[in-house]
């Protein structure tokens, strides 16, 4: 069996996440019983949602179990199987883990989704045409439910699930507004993403700056609001949306670190009569075949251009996540293993 | 014609609204045009969304303009009619205005509505079977849509409001716990409305106290919250909320006199999937015929049995409303013209 390189959860964050929370190990993988397969990981997906499993305390998710296999998405190839339904070579995308290697139970419902990487590259099942992007469709259709010339506005815009919702905000007739950190950033999302303007938050860094760019940006005011971050950039949308804006609440990546941010004037809510609904988008899994279809067509055709940042090996998997949390990723941040 | 006293609003509040934002006036009720009703007013009603229309800021309502009639729900009785579908004597509810008599252009959509008095006393139109009554079934049954056997919390429940909601919610086979101000609010709440449980939000005055207290009357935690309130109850609310709970945002008294209060934990919302929505009753119309059938119902059954303040004398208005404004009020908050 080959040498499997893993990451473990060694201890808890106090405060922010470091390096020193990891642990690298290295092991054998074990031989596979009937209806196992084993899986060679060529790409790992690092996710916001993981800083939330690092902490113990209440988070949507389980906790990540210390001493552990750090939790992730995988895409890769089938190397041995011992499960009639997947074939040595098929490529697959799971919930492997921050290792190079994983044991799968063939038979456990969803464990294992064999993919096709002749229209779509294997690595885009982990961002545009997998989880990120289902995230975006669920929260964008089933809670945003855009008109056709209503303004949407996403943070995160250059991510892997902000790309995505503004694209489909695009495909849906209407005005889309991105927030991202940096000009480059802000170039992609317009340039190459199609959104109408990008508001590039690190030259507006306050609420009332936020709110005076957005204010610019959205002259029709704002209907619907795609979250992945908190803080004040949600003041300042609160502060420019239209009767009846919807904000769908995925991610709030600006506490993930401990910091617990306030909502400014929860009034507005009233005042606006708007709805905030958080979500995440793993519960919804019934949309999931509808909205891989869409996105695999959007990516196929060019219109939504997914882009990556990419580092190389596990062990460099650590700093990129930590990088992630600190919006250094410059689209999906992955880890190549192979 | 009749003389008629008017209180107006004479100017706006700096911060706290005092008995000299308004002024009493008597005038004499103009003659009626073809197609106008000259009603007396028996009742009107003192509401808290009066206070967010003395502001000249952005409220869901436009604002009160100076020098004229306090806006207001009112229900008296026809005193001389030009419309050929109102006879003198009739019974009506409509937005009158703070003063003892209207004349009101019958044909307006929603101007007037005939009432009948023989089942539930003319004062409870203005309340359970009015614009409160409808606005607890509408927050209630669209937004939390609760399932028997769920938890939901009511805040300001020996209120107009509160009262309804509760009483709704146990004809759905929920669990319901009240907020209220003080040990009588809290024992007409349990003893004469039915709910399971009532907490003094005097005694319990903060987000731990108050969280705790939760904690013990919501032993399976809280699926929905109907918020009358604002300030710290909502964040208690949220620390034992279940995943997939609903918040009707129906008022935000605590903070009608200016200060903004914050929302402490927003990333609650994302971590417990929940959904906050802010509403107004008036702008569901169409659920109003159902709701006030099934809120005459409960009130001719006993099983709703709603509480008055009465203030005597139109005079009386001002520091009425400020009572209502600093929950001095028990019940719904009337004043008696006649």
């Amino acid at each position: 069996m080959p040498r499997n390189q893993q990451i473990l959860l060694d201890n808890r964050p106090q405060g922010q996440a470091t390096a020193d929370n990891f642990r690298l190990v290295v092991g054998d993988t074990p031989a596979l019983q009937p209806g196992q397969v084993l899986v060679r990981h060529h790409y790992l997906s690092l996710d916001p949602y993981m800083r939330g499993r690092m902490d113990d305390s209440k988070s949507y998710a389980a906790c990540q179990p210390l001493g552990q296999v750090m939790v992730g998405g995988t895409v890769g190839e089938v190397l041995e199987s011992r499960h009639a339904a997947f074939a040595v070579g098929d490529q697959v995308v799971g919930m492997g883990g921050w290792q190079e290697y994983s044991v799968v139970d063939g038979d456990a419902p969803g464990a294992l989704r064999r993919v096709d990487s002749t229209q779509v590259p294997l690595s885009h099942y982990l961002g545009a045409v997998g989880m990120p992007g289902a995230t975006a469709w669920v929260g964008l259709v089933n809670i945003i439910s855009p008109k056709a010339g209503e303004t949407v506005v996403v943070s995160a815009a250059s991510g892997a699930v902000g790309s995505a919702v503004g694209v489909l905000a695009k495909a849906r007739g209407c005005r889309v507004v991105g927030i991202a950190g940096g000009p480059d950033k802000c170039r992609y999302v317009t340039g190459e993403l199609g959104f109408d303007a990008c508001i590039d938050h690190r030259a507006h860094g306050d609420l009332q700056s936020m709110s005076q760019a957005l204010k610019q940006a959205c002259p029709g005011g704002i209907d619907g609001y795609f979250e992945n971050v908190g803080g004040y950039i949600l003041d300042a949308v609160l502060l420019r949306a239209n009767a009846f804006a919807r904000v769908a609440v995925c991610g709030m990546i600006s506490r993930y670190d401990g910091q617990s941010q306030p909502l400014l004037n929860p009034a507005l809510i009233l005042i606006n009569r708007m709805k905030l609904e958080g979500f995440i988008g793993s519960e919804h899994m019934q949309f999931w075949p509808q909205a891989l279809a869409e996105l695999g067509q959007l990516v196929a055709s060019g219109r939504l251009r997914p882009r990556e940042s990419v580092a190389q090996g596990l062990a460099a998997a650590p700093e990129a996540f930590l990088g992630l949390l600190k919006g250094r990723n410059f689209g999906k941040q992955l880890v190549k293993l192979i």
